[in-house]
């Protein structure tokens, strides 16, 4: 040091940019303004002539949507690509190029008569967080990647393209917007001759993590700001047939029927008992029931029910399935039908949440005073498909009325804020750690 | 008197005469074996490819067997003729001319794939009547009329007919034939522009008699010859609606749900229990059910079923519905759902069977030494209308399993016999007066 003054602005530049780095993990916010507003410009794309949104997957609302998502990524300066499957890849450059990139996304594509919030949001928080590292000229040490997935309504087709699940014969099939899933793919940019180029393998990503409404009031009726998920449920699925006796209605007198109605009734109350009885956020559901060929002056001879179990833990879900098995024993006894179960065999199993993100994601909510609960999701997203290649994590925030899947949802600018800071603070402190 | 000889032989005469007519009223029996051969002689009319009866109203199988019985009616003495509604009308003329005539028959057409007794065995009761009577030289005091109505099953086309019923709507409605009711009342010899020509008055007949296989099985599991019926019950239809709210069925927590099969299926359970609480043959049944736009990840946001129930008062079928209602009210309450009856006005009146008529049969029953109960129809039959133009009487006899309308349809020969000589000593019976 050649001079006491020069050495005082020494040490007044290094406390700058101490404060600055400070500043840049502990003060840094999403704008809620911004988010709000691509929302509301996103919004209006694939408006049809009921002035509804269509924007289901491959639709020119979709096209049009997903060009301008690009547009606004590579304005933030990532470098974007559409890879074989149709999903959109956009990467910026960590410090440590050895590292695996810290990853987050969602979907842009809606189911027919959607709203503009379900995959909308997580998608937007995505640019978000890029956006904003950018403007506090923040480089994280991993490279970090927007990962929006195609066609996540028709069943995580982009997710599970990039894993190695999407199965060939999904291709043919056709999807809500009309073409085949080979044709959407094409339709979007993807070639669907070299998918197996963009499956990647277990170990490839440091963190997957995503952010979504929740898919039902529990958040606003509790008036909590944001969920942290423990994991996704595993579902099973079985089909009920309750035999009986199809009879005359008239002449039947009631102590001699043998009505398949009667028990299906009785065991659609025993279902919901016995899920009741667990502790847990388990869920099990009679969805359909129907009595082929019925007539209201028939005595119901055969009875067709579906039943849905879902829970993070698919053994409580077969213990659940063996009490009602059990109750169905008894019914079928004491009505004198017969209650077959068969087990559909389109089980899902439960993703769990990475412990270590899962506690990142606490650390986010409480230094940013935003209060938070640990839920189950009990419906299925793309990050159940990264859960294969590293750890993933999930959060919910409130939509209004539990609504999502139609046009009505609904989530306020502060309340994606909040999440979005939480899911801006997590990739952060996964980032130092 | 010329000599004692003469006196004796004359004696010996009147008391031959005598015994005759006293054999006549109490001992005379249907012919078991004739019933019996002339069922089976009947079963080989429009048998189908696959070896099936098929003789609904209208069909080739119908005509040709209306063409045989119409035979047999001639043979056996009796003035036939079709009236315009192709109802199958044969007279026997009685002592007194004044006299209304006592009236019995049933009906020759049958469902698809339904059998060989069902209309067909109180079809040949009638004429078995006829037969019998013939043989005794017996001459009834009031003219007997043997009536075969016409398309009992497509909605007792036939004696709606006879009685006025029959709606000018209902001639252009496709009948199991194929053709409409006014093509097929043409097919079998009718004329339908001159319907009205057919109308009887209230009072034109004496007594109406049927005699029917039960379709049920309550006098085959208690040993029982015969029913005789107190009446047919009345009918009452009603949709109804529960509507819950559908919803995920993986992201709605279990305390959170308006699931409409929960309400419904309490509905089937309370039903049951309300109809079952009541002393009589009231019958209560839910015959469909469905699940509109249901699958097994919606909870149920709306159930339609149907409710109907029979008795043979109007008013207990009421107060039924009107504790049904209650316990609606308290499962919507309950259930956080909405159920709403309508009543179809499908409603058809019970119809009360004579009461002389029953004791007419008891006494000849008990006569005869065959086993009786009293029971309600279930069903409906020919005689409902027919109560509108006289006293109406209804016998039924066991049927095998209590099935009815299927192939597989049985009664022996002397379960049909013993029925039959019910008959035919109740019209004796009211014949004397």
């Amino acid at each position: 040091m050649k001079s006491p003054l020069l050495s005082i602005f020494f040490l007044l530049f290094v406390n700058s940019v101490l404060a600055q780095v400070s500043f840049s993990t502990d003060q840094i916010r999403v704008n809620e303004q911004r988010i709000e507003q691509r929302i509301q410009e996103f919004a209006k794309f694939g408006i049809n002539e009921k002035g509804e949104p269509f924007r289901v997957a491959y639709s020119q609302g979709d096209i049009e949507g997903r060009a301008y998502f690009m547009d606004l990524m590579k304005k933030a300066g990532l470098e974007v690509h559409i890879d074989y499957a149709g999903n959109i890849i956009g990467k910026k450059a960590g410090k440590d190029p050895s590292k695996k990139p810290i990853a987050f996304g969602s979907h842009l594509d809606m189911v027919p008569k959607g709203g503009n919030y379900d995959g909308t949001f997580g998608s937007f928080t995505a640019l978000e967080i890029i956006e904003v590292l950018n403007e506090h000229n923040i480089i994280t040490n991993h490279p970090l990647e927007v990962l929006i997935f195609q066609n996540e309504e028709g069943g995580l087709v982009g997710s599970q393209a990039m894993t190695g699940n999407l199965k060939k014969e999904a291709l043919s099939q056709k999807s809500a917007s009309g073409l085949t899933i080979e044709e959407g793919i094409r339709a979007i940019g993807g070639n669907p001759e070299r998918l197996d180029e963009v499956i990647r393998k277990k170990g490839d990503l440091a963190a997957f993590l995503e952010i979504h409404i929740e898919q039902s009031k529990v958040l606003e009726s509790q008036g909590i700001d944001v969920a942290i998920i423990e994991g996704i449920v595993g579902i099973e699925d079985w089909d009920i047939t309750v035999t009986g006796m199809a009879n005359h209605a008239g002449s039947t007198p009631m102590n001699d029927r043998q009505d398949a109605l009667i028990a299906a009734s009785k065991l659609v109350l025993a279902v919901n008992e016995v899920v009741n009885s667990y502790d847990g956020a388990q869920v099990g559901s009679v969805g359909k029931i129907s009595v082929p060929s019925g007539a209201p002056n028939i005595i119901p001879g055969k009875v067709e029910m579906s039943l849905q179990m879902r829970d993070i833990s698919t053994e409580k879900i077969m213990k659940m399935y063996a009490d009602i098995e059990k109750r169905a024993e008894e019914i079928a006894k004491e009505t004198h039908t017969e209650i077959g179960f068969k087990n559909l065999n389109l089980g899902t199993t439960p993703t769990i949440a990475s412990k270590e993100i899962q506690d990142k994601m606490i650390q986010a909510a409480e230094s940013l005073d935003i209060s938070y609960i640990k839920m189950q999701s009990g419906a299925g997203h793309d990050v159940q498909e990264m859960a294969l290649l590293g750890p993933i994590g999930l959060v919910f925030i409130p939509s209004k009325d539990g609504i999502s899947h139609n046009s009505s949802e609904y989530s306020s600018p502060s309340q994606m804020a909040k999440g979005a800071d939480v899911m801006l603070r997590t990739v952060l402190l996964l980032d130092e750690g």
